[in-house]
């Protein structure tokens, strides 16, 4: 039962843990038989390391091949340095052309030549076709197991063709109907197929208002057309209209779980590919850079704090309230960056609605930041027994909530603009901008009033 | 084509804003004839409050009822109040059971009073029978469309039952296979029915090695079944194992989408329902709630500050540079924070792996801290000319970056422990202690070293 399967795999995985801990790899292979690959790949994703290749080595060769499509592409190479070059060859023979074209380029370059003269012609040349387009485009999802039947023949025809080839591709709902030369037609699905006369010609029962996809599109916009039209596969044509294969939901589900979880890891500077397993030294490597570009945008602010040290040796409480102002910032505008960024990757933010959406922004930044304002303005005045500082926090409070709110929709909406991923870097940008401009308001009204 | 699809969404919003803006209905009502209800329900999201009214009434009434499907929760309960009760009704007068069920706890009490008498009995059985199960589990999702055959029976006698009914459910890839007395006994997919000599008998021909959904699953649980095991439809089945009905991939796409967005709203402390255009006030109402969580955190940071007025007093360069080693931590713990997410929410983090995650993080944050550490103590000799002050930021910040990476792991993990949703609660937690911490580290070793 599916209930059990599901429960279980928590308790598979410490399972497995132990026993790679305790190196005792009859009972890994026994745990592992009845897994399917994605299943597998989540296990030694789960795993540092030496485990993983204790783990790898106990995976039957013929999973390899379907494993190394489920991970991830930084744990994936992870796998590929433990095989041979015949390994690897042997693992990547069953799959589909769209599959190998995936895992190609992360191929040793010796690897992926002997991977080519193992082929034959017609595999070979189905291969530098896939390659020749895009990443991340319709040719590079599409696969081409499609089966193409004519107009202008009965479903009884169809029935004949089909029991002589008697197997048919998985998640096949539909046929693709083709005229003589190749061009697209229209879809006959199935579910009509088996429920119409065997005498029906296909043109007349056929699907035509179907929306096909061409073969440069964007594997995000594809996506978006399986999500707002609730498709389960679609054709891929040329620009000429000729049938090249199909898309099934099976990849788009992949894909948007794969953009979902960029925006989630861009937003901390992380990449979405990254091994959560990662060897120590690397992973420090990269997180090193956001790191550095995050220091200096604290130096920037300690610049600032920098510029009024004479008003904080006179007054040390303003050195105390300071990074209350410059939080509270931040953190409003983390939120409506945050909502800015879920509505750019929906698309519901365009150019004409952003202006609505601004003022929205600032109506609410001027209630918190007043409200709040307040609030702080009063215990301020309690802890430090100083009127004016209540006064003067209050104030700088609301300009930094008010330039929160504006800039965590101006710097993502500007760095779309000029094409650079708002989650990467909108965050750095928008929590500079609130640290400096809290510090810079409240040390300066403090500065101006209070000396 | 579908390329001019998408691209058009986009121009297509920017058209129907300014037709909106400039009061031009009957063009409104033309640019949206030929959408699909979910590009409708985008468009309708992409509006505020009253200009989503005016498109709203220029929406044909029996899209109603798909719209409000395809709508983010707080959006469906805007366009619900510009509707009267009839409409509400009439809208939903066609929806599939489970579609009525999402939609029925967002009716205002009479009118699903008023719906539930106008259904005849078969119907309002059905949709209560829906209702009583949990929400978010595979009883909710279900359809019950489901096509279901005898397993004694020959593909023949399938095909001309099916010509019988003449139309087949949309996205039906197998027919049910039970027994006499509706005990679910396998699939027989379309693809097999078409394939296959019409005298095989359907026992002969099914699948039975079928992943069946308990009906009180998970969605989430049922959600990663169909990634791992790369499903596009499922049977549903009670404890008995009697057929109830199906769960299809399109729905099961939504719930993969909601719970990747959940991740991303709820680290900014934002409900994944949230309408991109909700009014201000209520808006800020709810943001204010974290904000005031935010604020008791600062406070407590600005009370740690305050413990060292003397040394601040003394030292002012402390308070310059103070804010750097808070920073750091923060962003250091952020990127472990969102691995770790990450990790939860794939499953690739259980209770026997997490030690092993841990030293990882300590070994980046050790090595992170010490680079970075040597840096600012460089840099912060040269500003201030004082070789303690650049050994203590030092010693400070490999002490808070330490904090950051346990924490950014020990947190989610205890808090998923106890049932509470990591991705809403640990961030705040975070900063706290990486605020805590390095202001008590830099300033307490500043007191001890250099007074």
């Amino acid at each position: 039962m599916a209930e059990e399967i599901t429960e279980s795999l928590e308790s598979l995985l410490s399972r497995i843990h132990q026993a790679l801990e305790e190196n005792r790899p009859e009972e890994i292979s026994a745990a592992i038989a009845d897994l399917e690959p994605a299943e597998i790949a989540l296990l030694l994703e789960s795993l540092p390391l030496h485990e993983r290749t204790l783990l790898w080595e106990q995976v039957p060769a013929e999973l390899d091949g379907e494993v190394l499509l489920h991970v991830h592409d930084e744990v994936r190479s992870t796998l590929l340095q433990d095989m041979d070059p015949e390994e690897i060859v042997a693992a990547t023979a069953s799959l589909d052309t769209a599959d190998l074209a995936e895992l190609f380029d992360d191929l040793p370059k010796p690897v992926a030549e002997d991977m080519l003269r193992s082929m034959d012609e017609l595999q070979r040349a189905r291969l530098q076709e896939t390659l020749s387009f895009e990443e991340d485009s319709a040719g590079r999802l599409m696969r081409t197991d499609t089966i193409a039947v004519r107009a202008d023949v009965m479903l009884e025809t169809v029935q004949r063709f089909l029991r002589w080839k008697a197997s048919i591709p998985d998640n096949t709902d539909n046929l693709m109907v083709i005229d003589r030369t190749g061009q697209f037609m229209g879809v006959l699905p199935l579910a009509r197929l088996v429920s119409h006369d065997q005498e029906t010609l296909v043109e007349t029962l056929m699907d035509t208002d179907v929306d096909a996809i061409q073969v440069d599109m964007k594997s995000r916009d594809v996506a978006t057309l399986f999500q707002t039209h609730d498709l389960t596969s679609a054709p891929v044509v040329d620009k000429e209209g000729m049938l090249l294969g199909r898309v099934i939901i099976d990849d788009i589900v992949d894909v948007i779980q794969e953009i979902s979880e960029q925006a989630l890891m861009h937003m901390a500077g992380l990449d979405e590919e990254e091994d959560l397993f990662a060897p120590v030294v690397p992973s420090a490597r990269r997180r090193a850079v956001w790191l550095g570009i995050n220091l200096l945008t604290a130096f920037l602010a300690a610049w600032v704090i920098g510029r009024f040290e004479a008003t904080l040796q006179q007054i040390v409480a303003l050195a105390v309230l300071m990074p209350i102002v410059a939080s509270m910032g931040g953190i409003a505008g983390s939120q409506t960056l945050t909502l800015t960024i879920r509505g750019l990757a929906l698309g519901q933010i365009s150019k004409t609605n952003s202006n609505w959406l601004l003022y929205k922004e600032i109506g609410i930044s001027l209630i918190n930041g007043v409200v709040w304002a307040l609030v702080v303005a009063v215990l301020a005045v309690v802890w430090f027994g100083s009127v004016p500082i209540g006064a003067i926090i209050a104030a700088a409070l609301v300009i930094n909530m008010l330039a929160a709110g504006v800039c965590g929709i101006v710097i993502p909406l500007f760095l779309k603009r000029i094409n650079i991923d708002p989650a990467l870097s909108s965050s750095v940008i928008l929590t500079t901008v609130t640290d400096v401009v809290g510090f810079m308001s409240f040390l300066g009204l403090a500065t101006i009033f209070l000396l």
